[in-house]
């Protein structure tokens, strides 16, 4: 485990808050990650007693564990809409977030855009004042030499994300690679958003703006609660 | 055969003279379609005749074609660059243009990006003073509902491209589908390109901005050049 005691308190904390958001008879986008693993099982236990909710999961690890704490499963083509979605960050600047760190931010970010309201759930190590982590992009593998360029373009430099237990690089869900981009402090997400979305090759970059509704943020003895 | 006569011949002139312009020793991006087809054979007589390039293909189509008539093949990767790509268009409007008709156009997109110089070949059907055909954009497939919201809030009308030889829809080189998306008369290209590329779940659409160098369109007796 990469984290415990009182990290994992908080981000257990986090989850069940956000948890405690999904209503009788909606559909649910099930974000990916530790943080939000602790919402899925506290909906999963709501489901025993009787909550009626339907899932819509962001990853194959989220659909793994929604299935295994018995949250019923359906498409965002079947369900015709999503009204929340709970997911967490790698990294949150005044609602503005990276994501990606495990490589399923393309599936997470389109079912946060179909849902009606977006939760993100964080320990408090996610809380920072500008955005400064590297940006990951997930990058159609033969365009991966244009993409690089354009990202040192925009003042990044990308960095093919390797793999651990399978030689080589990191795929992902759709079967295609991971650059991580640094680009230092972030002083325009909007701009530089817009920019990797604009490079061609791109499928989808970690950059969330304007997204989220909500974050619930793990605390000591509670959860912070902000809205945007 | 779709087209025939002064169309078959004016798509071979503009193919032929872009052919001319791939110069010794160089790496040449290799387009999709009946007018690139042209410059790709042009090319491969060259090449028969002494012409040492190398190829990197935007399609299936273009790579079994390119075999065929004798070009050595590269990739993006190993070619360090793409000093000149031809490819053809189903639309051109003071340079920009809509493609995407054969599928190809993601792929077409990367190439034509990492190339020096981007030269157009077509038809003059293809020539309009507005763009106003679908713009292709391909989705990834479990995206497609918002993608498909999205769209609409862009003032456009998606419709799932549906394939022939094969039942339900086109699926692409890169396993995702394409919805055609009509927004009538198209006033700015280029902020319609940024909106649809910031869409989640759009992997590249088909509006090809400030990218040709050059247009090469075919006439009743010869080719107009224009440079952009």
């Amino acid at each position: 485990m990469k984290t415990e005691g009182g990290s994992a308190a908080a981000k257990r904390r986090a989850g069940e808050r956000a948890a405690t958001q999904v209503e009788d008879g909606t559909v649910v986008g099930l974000g990916t990650g530790s943080t939000t693993a602790h919402a899925i099982r506290a909906i999963g236990e709501a489901v025993a007693g009787g909550l009626e909710v339907r899932g819509v999961p962001t990853s194959y690890q989220s659909r793994a564990l929604a299935i295994d704490v018995g949250i019923p499963l359906t498409t965002l083509e079947e369900a015709d809409g999503i009204d929340l979605a709970i997911d967490g960050a790698d990294q949150i600047a005044d609602g503005d977030l990276i994501k990606g760190g495990g490589a399923a931010h393309t599936r997470e970010k389109f079912v946060a855009a179909a849902a009606d309201r977006f939760l993100v759930v964080a320990d408090p190590s996610k809380l920072v004042a500008d955005l400064d982590r590297s940006v990951p992009v997930e990058t159609l593998p033969d365009a991966r030499p244009v993409v690089e360029d354009r990202v040192r373009e925009l003042g990044g430099e990308p960095g093919l994300r390797a793999a651990q237990r399978k030689d080589g690089p990191v795929v992902t869900d759709n079967g295609n690679l991971v650059l991580d981009c640094a680009f230092g402090t972030i002083d325009e997400p909007g701009e530089l958003a817009r920019g990797l979305a604009s490079i061609p090759g791109v499928v989808e970059h970690g950059l969330f703006v304007d997204m989220a509704d909500v974050t619930y943020v793990g605390t000591e003895d509670g959860t912070d609660r902000r809205t945007y």
